[in-house]
């Protein structure tokens, strides 16, 4: 059970991670929308909440990692608008 | 607790969505790769059946939508890429 969530994890946090080289290589971060990303950190944020609440590990793995990125795309829309 | 859910998966689906729709309407799939595309959706694949293995109703709810958007990204890559 917990080896679909783990493939499940893998899959889903490895499909995010070229938007973020992308955005941190081109610092283009035109097409991006702040209430957009604001609102993807914060629901990741409860999946993860969500995950310490049913004891799930793929859960808790997987939003662990996605926050830190989204966290990431945040703080290079904030940054970048700006300059 | 699952209202948390709930709440993550109201956030995580609509902040999706503004792409989906971009991609609509711009018809412009340049910066979308399809191994990421398909990664994803085969991980949104497996996030949905991880849902129904554990009983989530929360889960099921968001990936069941998922599915659906990412498979439409999937198509438009597919379809767009060619002409």
């Amino acid at each position: 059970m917990e080896l679909i969530g783990f493939a499940a994890a893998i899959l889903t946090t490895a499909a995010f991670l070229p938007q973020v080289y992308k955005t941190w290589k081109t610092k283009d971060v035109s097409s991006l929308s702040l209430p957009m990303l604001l609102m993807f950190f914060i629901g990741i944020i409860l999946w993860l909440a969500y995950g310490f609440l049913i004891n799930s590990p793929s859960m808790i793995f997987a939003n662990s990692i996605t926050v830190v990125s989204s966290f990431i795309l945040v703080y290079f829309k904030i940054k970048y608008s700006k300059e």
